[in-house]
Order: structure tokens, then C-alpha cells, then sequence
């Protein structure tokens, strides 16, 4: 184990440390509960649990759980803006089908993760335990979002970057 | 200056050099171009707008160009579920007014600004010049969110962050 404090050499720069701490970090450190509702309620229902909730993402599941689609606050403005009544729109309708989702992983590096955030242009990605990856069937873990990777910043600007990974040499 | 590779002694850890390097990192550095809409809209032109410029946050401006308000997607999102015309929604009715309006400024750290969006549960700060803090008058210069935090964390994950500040020693 290296040292954590004094003389030593690191072959790095500053930055390259910085590199490995938040390598670290794993997608489980961060996530956030997932929210989710079932296939066959309305664009409206989808509403009110995303007020309830308080979240910018509510996950729909099948009849076993798995996940079927993502709904953003996105998805239900558009839906919601040609005078459409909510109540008489399926979520199916609006939601991002399973087969253009992109998903994380528990164990995976934080950092992954954010990078297909930006890379895809989305807010949250669900964090699944794969199932059968071909049938794309995903058990929903948890939820992974900027929220989540701003507060990263946040704790490792503000010195607690350490909380996140406990078994560190 | 301190040498960057190779043995020296900091006093510090890891984590300490990582605060200071996030440190170092101002809000100017990250923000992104604003996008705005005069105050006499209606709801329908500012998700127009939001759809058309592809972001989650619009600003609302006075006849001066000064900030007036804020709208997010929750709130369009809100005034739509009740089956109302988005058309004969005034923004100043639905938007978050100037008085409870949270600033960042460029010279300020990225973090301290982070840190604002996570504590208020917010998605994006405006990036003002501030022209009179007792009025409230604000000239709108950029806007910083949860998404410049997230690719800043996926630079400083790639070894990147060096990037962000040319002036160092």
C-alpha cells in the first residue's frame, strides 16, 4: 500500500492521482433508489409519481419486474404539450423502449457511467443486474444520475471523497 | 511552483491535492452559453424553445435584457399536466421569479456553485454579471449545470482536468 501522506514517489502527476481516486469509485458508491411504476398506466400516473417522488426519471417494469422502458421529464412535456390529456396516454407511448436504453452496472466505474451520460445526452441511467443480456432483460437496482455525479464533485472538492470507498489500502 | 512529477513532500494526501486541483477550477471555465426568452411569452414559446435548443432551463428576460426568471422543465411540466394551452400560459406566471433566484459568477470555484444546485436541489444556476445585488439586477452571461459538473468529472476521470486551467504554476 502507498503511503498517504509525506515523501513519496508517484511517477504521476497530480492529476494522474486524481485519475486514480476517482477510479476508485464505483457506480453502487453513488446510486440513488430507483422509482418506478408498471407498463400499463397513463402518461398522467407517470406524472404524478414523478412529483411525488421528486425525480426527473421513472423507470417502467413488466408484468415480472423487468425493465421495459425510461420516462424523463422530457419524454412528458412533449407528450403534454399538443393539448393531449395525459390520462388517455398510455406510458408505453412515451416512454424510451428497452431496446434504445443504455444501462450500468453495479460494479462498473463511476466515471463510466457519467461518461455515457454525456455521451448520449441523457440524465439518469439505470443501474440493472443483467438478467439475459441478449433478451435484454434487466432487474432494476438502483438509478444513477448528474445529481449523483455532481455531488461526487462536490464531496471530492470538499475533501470526503475518501467516504466512498472504505477498502482502500 | 511546485514540481509536478517525482518525489516531494506535500503535508498532504491524495485527497488534499485532489481538492486543490478541483479548487482551482471556476465557474467561467465550465458554463455553458445561455438560452433566454423575453418575458411577454407564453408557456408554448418557452418549451418551443427548450425543444429547439435542446436544453432543460430557459431564462426569462425584462425589456432591459436583465434576468427576470427561471424556467425549468418540472415547471412547464407542471403547468401542462391540467389539461391547460400551454398558448394562453404567461412565462412570468410559471416561472421561478427573480426573487428566489440562486446566482453564480464566473470568477467564483466550479465547486461552491455545485455545491448551491445540490443544496437547493436545483439543475442549472445563471451565470451573471451582477449589475445592483439590492435590485436584483443581473445581466445574464452563461448558465452552469449538473451536466457541466458531470463532464468535468469524466475529464478529471480521463486524466483531462489540466485542461480547465492554463494559468497554473
Amino acid at each position: 500500500a502507498r503511503p498517504k501522506v509525506g515523501y513519496f514517489y508517484t511517477g504521476k502527476n497530480t492529476l494522474g492521482m486524481l485519475m486514480e481516486e476517482i477510479s476508485a469509485i464505483t457506480v453502487q458508491d453513488l446510486q440513488s433508489v430507483p422509482v418506478a411504476i408498471k407498463h400499463d398506466k397513463s402518461a398522467y400516473e407517470a406524472v404524478v409519481t414523478m412529483f411525488l417522488e421528486d425525480v426527473g426519471t421513472v423507470f417502467v417494469l413488466d408484468e415480472e419486474g423487468m425493465l421495459n422502458g425510461i420516462l424523463s421529464r422530457k419524454d412528458l412535456l412533449k407528450a403534454a404539450i399538443n393539448n393531449n390529456d395525459l390520462r388517455d396516454i398510455p406510458v408505453v407511448m412515451v416512454m424510451t423502449p428497452i431496446s434504445k436504453i443504455i444501462v450500468a452496472t453495479p460494479d462498473e466505474p463511476a466515471a463510466s457511467a457519467a461518461r455515457r451520460l454525456i455521451d448520449n445526452e441523457i440524465d439518469c441511467l439505470p443501474v440493472v443486474k443483467i438478467i439475459d443480456e441478449k433478451k435484454r432483460m434487466y432487474q432494476v437496482l438502483g438509478r444513477i444520475t448528474k445529481t449523483n455525479f455532481t455531488r461526487l464533485l462536490v464531496d471530492l472538492a470538499e475533501g470526503k471523497g475518501g467516504n466512498y470507498h472504505n477498502n482502500e489500502a
